[in-house]
């Protein structure tokens, strides 16, 4: 008889967070159980507390920047251990043999799976995933600060990767929040030149202006419209505007800029597992990591109004206090 | 004192086009004039004619699609050499200096100049340009059916090396018009699995579906609005939707689908010299050209009108009678 799960789940949209336990399946032969250490706070978690993108089931356990160490396996994983230190990010399992899966590409799988969508997540004393996404921690890496890197850090890391940025490159940050402030970490230590852009500066047009035609790549990580053609014009000829925040509404593209430029507008989702390990190894590498706040978990809630305020610098984790 | 050139000009916005002589100033250095055999039309020269961009200048003498040979060369051409037979496209001069020139992307310099932007185009007995603008023909392409290949066609052919579509891609054509139908000629002598999209069809939106999440790229060479959160449902993960048709109003943008597929939208201008050069030879290679419809150019007027109309397949040529 598997063990009891205790958690911290919303009843209902909205809802306050409060103590839950549930009793997991037995655990699958391909997957992994982790006992969470920490569990850093996204605001995606908050967007599906509120069910704002229709998708939510309750009760709803959120969290999915989770670090800890794995606490039992299935019959069939042999490359994960009980004891081994890993995080586990946005995306917990995924069908190993579709044409994306056998290309590398798992976190584009038709399906999928995400670890707080109709399934609990990570603030919790223990979650579960496929192996595969229980990706194992690099011993330099603070396990306090670990959590956000498997879903802010991989963010921004991927498409560094997918889209080749240079060392060469000038490369633009627009937004310095939690996916933000690590973009500008990553980027740096790739050896780009870097500009920031915080999308609540009022001085963000007249630089912008001067960087006119200048930038190769810029990442955007905000989820509010802004003046797109502004910083369409920021990218030099072959650039490129990347977002990785969730907007609601259509992006207004003027094509015109597109076709006299050669510029690419595009988006993505998070990594796979081996970007995710790639992005791990660099972060430990250059010392990279998430500046963080840290909580106890039993306040969760106090937690989840902070990081609406929008006054958390710049993510926030939750230390597993469960008993 | 350079002798007349003869050309066929509209004095004003709308205006019918009617013979023309102006005199050229000396020729420069590094330019080459160019006697016109055939010119293709194009429906930018119909914008440009009827001043839709507001770039036009008065008299105003279209043409961009030359085929023809190099009558005289300036000074310092080495490159080039009277009777070499050549075409000339959308682009005349660049500065062969800036960074974009300096690493073979002529066509995206600053200050690239239009053959029909401010100066006078090929509808004329002779056209002039900098040595570089000025491709080489290979002997086994019909010169009736080269000029279309200096605008339609390497306007479809540069997207496909500047984003290194495969063999193995299975791509789209949004719109088969004079630049459509060279697409595909282009596409499936490149090996690619080629779907066309007739941008009237009114069955396209079931086959659409058909396609959901299959294509590796799409090109859409048309300049009207379409559906395109439908388009983009077509394309496979790291899909990209490439835009070569000037599109008036700005393109809604869905971010959500570019975000979980990690798709890209993106536009491109005409391609450099050398990419028109290994557009010229592919075509001579695989016999691609264009479906034409000639008329002498003494018969311009009747020749635009059938260019609005719509009913042109695919390309309308005028072989020069001027005397």
């Amino acid at each position: 008889m598997p063990q009891q799960i205790n958690a911290y789940a919303a009843m209902s949209p909205k809802g306050k967070l409060e103590r839950y336990s549930y009793t997991p399946k037995p655990l699958g032969p391909d997957d992994v159980e982790i006992a969470v250490q920490y569990c850093g706070i996204c605001h995606s978690d908050l967007s599906l507390l509120n069910n704002d993108w229709g998708l939510t089931t309750y009760p709803f356990v959120p969290g999915h920047e989770v670090a800890g160490k794995i606490s039992a396996v299935g019959s069939n994983v042999v490359h994960r251990k009980v004891g081994d230190p890993v995080g586990l990010g946005w995306y917990s399992k995924s069908c190993m043999g579709c044409k994306q899966c056998l290309t590398g590409n798992h976190n584009l799988c038709p399906t999928v799976e995400g670890t707080i969508i109709g399934r609990p997540g990570g603030f919790a004393d223990r979650v579960r995933c496929h192996w595969s996404w229980a990706t194992p921690l690099p011993g330099e890496l603070d396990s306090a600060k670990a959590g956000p890197l498997f879903c802010a850090g991989v963010t921004v890391f991927n498409p560094m990767v997918q889209f080749a940025v240079k060392p060469t490159d000038r490369v633009g940050v627009v937004g310095i929040g939690g996916l933000g402030h690590l973009a500008l970490q990553f980027l740096n230590n790739w050896g780009c030149y870097v500009v920031a852009f915080s999308s609540s500066d009022s001085k963000r047009a007249d630089a912008m202006k001067k960087l006119a035609k200048s930038l190769d790549f810029i990442i955007s990580t905000v989820n509010v419209p802004l003046d797109w053609g502004t910083i369409l014009d920021t990218l030099a000829p072959k650039g490129r505007l990347h977002l990785v925040g969730a907007l609601a509404e259509p992006l207004p593209v003027n094509v015109f800029q597109l076709l006299t430029s050669q510029l690419s507008v595009s988006g993505s989702p998070l990594g796979s597992p081996a970007t995710t390990a790639q992005m791990l190894d660099f972060a430990a590498r250059h010392k990279i990591a998430p500046i963080i706040e840290e909580y106890p978990m039993s306040q969760i809630n106090e937690a989840f109004e902070r990081l609406e305020s929008g006054k958390a610098r710049y993510r926030i984790v939750l230390k597993n206090d469960l008993v």
